[in-house]
């Protein structure tokens, strides 16, 4: 990690916090037809050049405007806006779904009166079926009117695919020369579990930050919260995760500076909220639970272990039952790949010792039950070998997930 | 592989066959306690000593009876029988478990006046639990007057947990010398998904085999059957293989002889006909789908992508749902890690064609459905990129899946 965690003042968790609550934003959602008739098309806008930043997905299969968003930002030059719609994924379209990404970031260049190279752009949806270009392009017409700066909202609302809630936030904290905000929106999907999740999140924010140094900050930030929850390497075809900043607050965040730190707890606690909020409304979910892997050999067993139990489905289906049901925690443990001693372990439900070193049960059924009926708790596994540790999120599996991708072609 | 496949005279595939059916080796089944009501207990013998082998869990948290039944196969001597319960897996208990299951080998030589060395045990069932050992050794005194030659069947029924059907099969092939008979009980588990399987197979032969080279026909044969649907590393804490070979027959497998090539062709095909009746049989299952991935550049990434592809949550509930959503699956493949080029792959249901290289989509939407409501189907992945292969199975995801894991501690 680039920098050591700072405590910070926090001014506040905006109550309707979103990509336009930093300085010099401005956003907009519609429905322009992708979708039958849910808002289909976000579109998010600075004012004035913004240094960019991003990670991408790590699937071999890559969505047409992953391409482009990653050479437009490998250019290291400053960006305007993000042009995200949903219900059409544009992957595994071929060239002719490369020129429709193509085209239509060059049509909102136009429309916008800035340069190509100024755009990201995003897209969340069914795989493998063309972009309808016209109603993305009348899309485009529509939008750009709408742009406000109250319209993060409708953009959030517009990214949305089978997430039930959406997900906007932001945050202002005070640095050594005043206040900066960070806002952000994003969407999740499936249930979040590595192969699977369609994650998009787009960061604004009003502080002045180089660009590499920028983009340093975010794959930290998303290191510790986004890829708890959907590992690199282990994402689907359109994942993407920017952040833009305007510098409109004047105030610069220099490298290795004590604001610095500030700044990047402040964004990768934002992350994490997103992160969580996304786990927490994962498809079917009923349950958001928090794996934390302490004192394990190395940080990469760690998170191996806590990866093996946020994905089995079989510690996930347990949880949804409420079934203090720890053998398949270790088990799934044991099957992670990672060095450690199942002996000196120890696994906790919240407070709850289940089981102490040396095989040791000292399961309370009841008290468990308490535990494993509330709707967010957290499972620690001690592995008193080391002094590394890692933190997951994940949900529970529960019939409505197989209801609802049993039957929605995305 | 050891041996190329040959091509065999299947003698007959004994319609009620099982490990009684080879010549020499008797079997029973039955309940001592340690479930409420069913079979729970099993035991299989051979009158004369057999070379034995056997493949164990990977799992880093291994059960006493694998710790017991390694040690044992280690040794490279003669073996007579095996004891295997269910209800209680023996795992994760500690000292005082390994020395239950070590007490349990030692009773069962001694009630059946033979070597503790001559006796494999093997255990599943539900994790950290003291085995009730009372009722184990009185099971003990209680089974052993029930061996029979017709009790193949019985010991099938015994070693079952969540399987809804008994697993017995026994195959005669013709060699040069004469007719051999190899025969088997399995039981599978779960989703039969990687992390979750707890997977046994007990198997029987009259041929006459030399302990190293059985143990290397059934490692292979292991290789291409029980492995491409839970895999080694991704096992739970109890899983094992084993086979025994009494030589009453009076037929010899040399090394290496077309003989030998016969009988590790009938032994393969016996281990992937219950891989797939293990499959078929996964909780909640209503199709079993084999996994073809052809012309890979190596076996690796062959195997990397149908394992992808076989246990993504995404894939098996479109499946389930009989939704012909190919986007799933190439995204799954894009997921593995993998060396393959997406725009070169062609996918297809049986012998629909879903889509052509160059991301050419060429879905019958109405053929595809009727292949996806089939309870047996193939899903092919041809990568024009080499000329390596894989097959894999595995089955839907399906609520009642939920259903039993959210409620059934194992």
């Amino acid at each position: 990690m680039a920098l050591s965690r700072k405590v910070y003042t926090v001014l506040k968790y905006l109550p309707d916090g979103t990509v336009t609550s930093p300085k010099g934003f401005k956003a907009a959602g519609i429905h322009c037809g992708i979708k039958k008739a849910k808002k289909d098309l976000a579109l998010i806008y600075s004012e004035t050049p913004c240094s960019a930043a991003g990670t991408f997905t790590l699937n071999k299969v890559k969505a047409a405007p992953i391409l482009i968003s990653k050479d437009t930002l490998s250019l290291r030059t400053k960006v305007r806006a993000v042009l995200v719609n949903s219900g059409n994924a544009n992957a595994c379209t071929g060239k002719e779904g490369y020129d429709d990404a193509l085209f239509s970031q060059h049509y909102l260049a136009s429309t916008l009166n800035i340069k190509e190279n100024e755009i990201l752009i995003s897209s969340t949806g069914v795989i493998g079926q063309r972009m309808p270009l016209p109603k993305l392009l009348n899309g485009i017409d529509q939008i750009v009117p709408f742009l406000s700066e109250d319209g993060g909202l409708d953009a959030a609302e517009a990214i949305m695919t089978t997430d039930l809630r959406k997900k906007s936030y932001a945050v202002s904290v005070k640095l050594s020369k005043g206040e900066i905000t960070i806002g952000a929106v994003c969407k999740g999907s499936g249930m979040i579990m590595p192969n699977m999740a369609t994650m998009l999140a787009f960061i604004t924010t009003d502080a002045d930050v180089e660009t590499d140094y920028l983009q340093e900050l975010l794959s930290d930030a998303v290191n510790i919260s986004f890829n708890k929850i959907s590992v690199d390497g282990d994402t689907s075809t359109n994942d993407m995760v920017t952040i833009m900043a305007n510098g409109v607050s004047g105030i610069t965040i220099g490298k290795g500076t004590e604001d610095a730190g500030i700044f990047f707890s402040a964004l990768s606690d934002l992350c994490k909220v997103m992160a969580k909020s996304i786990v927490g409304d994962g498809e079917g979910a009923t349950k958001l639970v928090t794996v934390k892997i302490i004192n394990a050999k190395s940080g990469r067993d760690a998170d191996m272990i806590a990866k093996a139990i946020t994905i089995s489905p079989l510690v996930k289906t347990a949880i949804h039952g409420a079934d203090a049901n720890w053998g398949r925690i270790i088990s799934a443990a044991g099957n992670s790949g990672a060095d450690f001693d199942p002996a000196k372990t120890g696994i906790y439900f919240d407070d709850l010792a289940v089981l102490l070193p040396g095989y040791n049960t000292v399961l309370d059924e009841e008290k468990a039950l308490e535990i494993l009926t509330k709707d967010d708790f957290t499972i620690t596994l001690d592995l008193n070998d080391g002094s590394y540790s890692a933190t997951w999120w994940t949900c529970d599996f529960s019939m409505e997930y197989i209801k609802i991708n049993g039957s929605y072609r995305s």
